[in-house]
């Protein structure tokens, strides 16, 4: 792949600051809402950052300024902006949301990825702008709602797989079955958020400290490989463990003799290995579905 | 259906209190133990509310002078209780546990389901009386036990099903596995329930005016394709796109463009969808799996 | 089979103290790092523990004036200790990790499991010496870390799949994304111990006297099934309904009586049942995969 630029992009503005890609929402006075090119653009970055061996960590933030992380969708056109006329004219079962496909590209992206989350956030500010990423900072006065029941309609963008998943069940029925506006101290999210911030201005320069630390002290194809085992662990405590054995030892050929190396000379481990070159075809193990509709348009 | 009345009861006392049926037990005296009959009555009032479209939230809760929510299975009568001759006749794989068939009559029930639990519980006051609930309600001075390790028995009711899910696997082994007395307070415990309450007197109006806020401000078509999405979520990330898209497509036509249109004029919506009517033959989207006997008797 | 004796073993020191088999790890200069011959007398004891009635609960714990509760891997011997020259010549997919081999004896071992981590714990002294657990004491200084990532190589040891479903995905994500260390109060790490103690010395006293107690009142072939439940409840609520209700029939007819005839006569139970002679054909109902190699050899 010819290395990528990140210039193209309209409702976001996007940088690259030593490894971490930084993607800054850019409709600040719309409340960061999500018109149509949003999810696209966003869904277009994690293609590019997750084939860019340059970038090991992808952050998502906000001006902290602006009065929301991002407000969910913009309604302002009705249903229209939700679904194509291609998608009306096959049938219900064609429609493909656009929450979907970004939570995919974030979640399928083999870089570490962090939302900063420095402002309120509801609808597929909950959903897509952070439940696929690995960790997610927040403001402590955040409002947050998964408004769905309340407007008519379901919980979008995986957001009913990843939730309960990441907080349990008790506390998914929780936000997801009430609609309702908390904060992050509320006992009803605990152990959403990787870290609360008191003020706004505190959330992204945390973010990206963590961000470097971890892009300067981890591998970039252990932490694919840590990602796909724990998306994709297999059936079974056995099967999992044919899996990370076998991880294991794909590693032994790259990162993971620098990383034994350096620990037996007490010194930082130095990794080179890279996805593109470094992963192998036993990556990924898993069947990664299609989601694109038969006739190969999206 | 025409419209079900819910008179016809004897162990519980059931009443519609707008759009909120009140289920309250009606053995104080013993403890609201299960008699033969507890299993059966509430089985039956949950597939009714289930299919009562006035009905958007069901709670079960107690007397809160009771010496108990729910001191578990009524042992007087021994074993001969928990089975009948038939399946005695039949063999070991004959059984089917009135507390699991409970719990399926409420976990898929497709309203809002609170277990407001206003005083102790053990056994099957903890199992089918509460997981398969959205929503759990309690007294911070209730005692709570799974004592089933302790009484040579195992975990009923699909409480090894619900409780890994509902509150990890760490919590369920200390719970299960234990058999020991906890109260809600307790680390070991957390995140199970929705509310704690101080005193036994606020558990029941804290949860019925939660109740009657959710009727008042959510969809009811919307609440049941989302407790379908989270109890039926796919097997992958992908499937769950192509499931919540599809749910999006389908409320679109009812719920959903009033969500839409009210937000957009600024107004609360005016939800009119109602289960008979909107759900669609797409719902339920998995397979029901029947528990009854090959030979048609339970 | 014979009786087994606990005396033929180098790196472990096995103690039978009434029904509690306690595992001394005996490598305290070597900061109880793992060597070669570690993990297969640990697989050696679980698995003996596993068959012999006598044995209610096995604990691990170290030496509390050790430097180190369980370092991780000794790594002295470069990668050579990782896999064994058959391996080499099979090909990528013929390693089993020795972590992983030692967590699935623990995690099928049908007794009551207990890690008292009474010091530090690094890379397997994580994984494999807690995770497969079904309980988890610690003391609150303990500096704990999962520092994968930081070494080139992956998650192993089952960890990928067994701690998500201990503490979800959010709260694994942070441990086993970063490496970082953490201690036993971080919020990042709730829910995993069972109990945290302040003081080193206080960790093996606290889990063995709970061991006790658990030996002392609760029914052996109740623990088995309720283990077994937990960990393979089944697909669905509806096969783990069936699955619960064939437990209870077949425990009536060994602990389950006595416990019902000792709660109607108002008197402790006295358990009498053994996996030996009282678990049944039944058991275990799940398919146990074979991860030996297709050539027999491990």
């Amino acid at each position: 792949m010819s290395t990528p630029n990140y210039t193209n992009f309209k409702t976001i503005i996007v940088s690259l600051d030593e490894a971490v890609l930084v993607v800054l929402m850019n409709r600040s006075k719309q409340r960061n809402s999500w018109s149509h090119d949003v999810p696209r653009e966003l869904q277009k970055v994690f293609d590019l950052a997750d084939r860019d061996d340059r970038v090991r960590v992808v952050i998502v933030t906000a001006e902290h300024t602006a009065p929301a992380f991002c407000a969910g969708a913009e309604l302002a056109g009705g249903w229209d902006l939700l679904w194509t006329p291609e998608e009306e004219k096959e049938g219900p079962h064609a429609h493909r949301d656009q929450g979907g496909q970004t939570s995919l590209a974030i979640y399928r992206c083999r870089k570490i990825t962090i939302a900063a989350v420095n402002g309120h956030a509801a609808g597929v500010g909950m959903t897509a702008m952070q439940l696929p990423f690995d960790f997610r900072f927040v403001w402590a006065g955040a409002k947050l709602a998964f408004p769905f029941v309340r407007r008519g309609i379901v919980p979008e963008a995986t957001s009913s797989y990843l939730l309960p998943r990441l907080v349990g069940h008790s506390r998914a029925n929780s936000l997801l079955l009430t609609g309702a506006t908390f904060t992050p101290e509320s006992p009803l999210i605990q152990g959403l958020y990787h870290q609360i911030l008191p003020t706004r201005e505190e959330v992204f320069p945390t973010a990206l400290a963590f961000a470097k630390e971890l892009a300067a002290t981890t591998s970039q194809v252990s932490v694919a490989v840590a990602k796909g085992l724990i998306q994709n662990p297999g059936n079974s405590v056995e099967e999992n463990h044919l899996l990370d054995s076998r991880g294991m030892r794909e590693l032994a050929k790259t990162d993971g003799a620098e990383g034994i190396h350096s620990f037996m000379e007490k010194r930082e481990p130095k990794f080179t290995g890279t996805l593109s070159k470094d992963l192998g075809s036993w990556f990924p193990w898993w069947q990664q579905i299609n989601t694109k509709h038969r006739n190969g348009k999206l």
